[in-house]
C-alpha cells in the first residue's frame, strides 16, 4: 500500500545501507499502521551531484517522501513520521538536518493494489483476508 | 494537465510497451476526465534492481502515482484508477498484484500550465478555448 | 522544508541552466513562503527520451512538482505557482505551453526535517529560531 520515495545523490548510501534502511521503514511501517511488510514497497532515486541542491547550492540531503491512506489516527501519523524519519538517521548515519521525511496522502478508493481498491484506513483486516484467498 | 509517474526496475518494460502504456493511459485519462491528450503527461523511472524493494527485499512491482486536479465527481475519479490500473496489467503483462496505481490531487489554482492556472473540473471548455486562440 | 521535483528529458537544461534553476527556485520560495534558503531543496530528474510521453508520444516537456506545507494563505499559494513557472521559462527558455507547475501539500505535522516536526505557516520564526540554538 505504501510507498516511500528516498532521494540522494549517487554514492550516498551503499547497497547495503540501502536493503537496511527499506527493511528497517518496512517495519516501522508495518508496524505502526498495521500493514504487512509484503505490502510496503520502498524506492531509491539515486541522482548524479549537479542535480540535488539545498539553498540553490549542490547539496547531499536525504529526502523520503512517503504516501499512505487518508485516515489513519492524528497519533498514529505522527508517530510514523517520528519513527521513518529516526530510522533514516539511525540506519544511513546522515544526520537529521539533512534528513528530511514527508508523508503525503490521499483516499484510499484513490488507490488499486492487486486488482483491487484498497481499504480505508480501520478496514484492512477483511481486506488481506480476502486476498488470501484469491493468492 | 496530469502527470502520470511510472517506477519499474530497469528491463522490466520494453521501449514499444512503455510507448504503449503511455498511449493507453493517455487515452484512457482523456476519455475519463475530458482533457485532450495533449495535456496528459506520462513519465517512466526505470531504476537499478537494487533500488527498488517490496517488503525490505528488492523486487519488481509496477508503481503508478497520477496527479489530477481536486474535484472530479467520485464516481469518475473511480473508473479513473480502475481504468489505470486495468490498463496497466493489459498492457504490461505485470500481474495485477505487482502493480499499485494511486491517484493524488491537488486543486486545480495550484498547477500552472502554458502560463495559465488550470482550470477546475467542469471548466476545462473555455480554458482550452482561450489556449487555441493563443496558439 | 520545500522540496521542488523537476523532470525533463536528458539535455534538456544544461548543468549552468539547472544550477541557475534551483538558485531562482530557491529565490522565490523563500521571499514569498517566507523560509530561508537553506531549507529549500531542488532535484532534478533527467530522463531518457523515451521515458517521457505527452498526448502518448514522447516529448520534452518540463514538469515542476513542489511540495509545501498545508495552510499558507490562498493568494500566497497563487502568487507562488505564478513565480514559479514564471522562473521556470525565464531561467530555460523552454516555452511556457511546455511547463507544467504543480504544487502539492500536506499538513506541516506530517514532515519532520532536522529531527523536529515542521511548523504550520506563520509559526516559522521560533521554529527557526530554536534550529538555531541547536547549530
Amino acid at each position: 500500500m505504501p510507498v516511500y520515495t528516498c532521494i540522494t545523490v549517487q554514492g550516498a548510501l551503499s547497497p547495503e545501507t540501502k536493503a537496511d534502511l527499506a527493511a528497517e521503514m518496512t517495519r516501522v511501517h508495518s508496524m505502526i499502521n498495521h500493514v504487512p511488510g509484503t505490502y510496503v514497497n520502498v524506492v531509491f532515486h539515486e541522482l548524479p551531484d549537479d542535480d540535488v541542491y539545498t539553498d540553490g547550492r549542490p547539496a547531499q540531503p536525504l529526502l523520503i517522501n512517503g504516501w499512505v491512506r487518508t485516515g489513519h489516527p492524528e497519533a498514529q501519523s505522527s508517530q510514523l513520521v517520528a519513527e521513518i524519519a529516526a530510522a533514516a538517521t539511525r540506519v544511513t548515519g546522515i544526520p537529521a538536518r539533512r534528513v528530511l521525511v514527508v508523508i503525503q496522502n490521499s483516499p484510499a478508493h484513490f488507490a488499486i493494489e492487486g486488482g483491487r481498491v484498497l481499504p480505508a484506513p480501520g478496514e484492512e483486516e477483511a481486506w488481506f483476508r480476502a486476498q488470501k484467498e484469491v493468492d
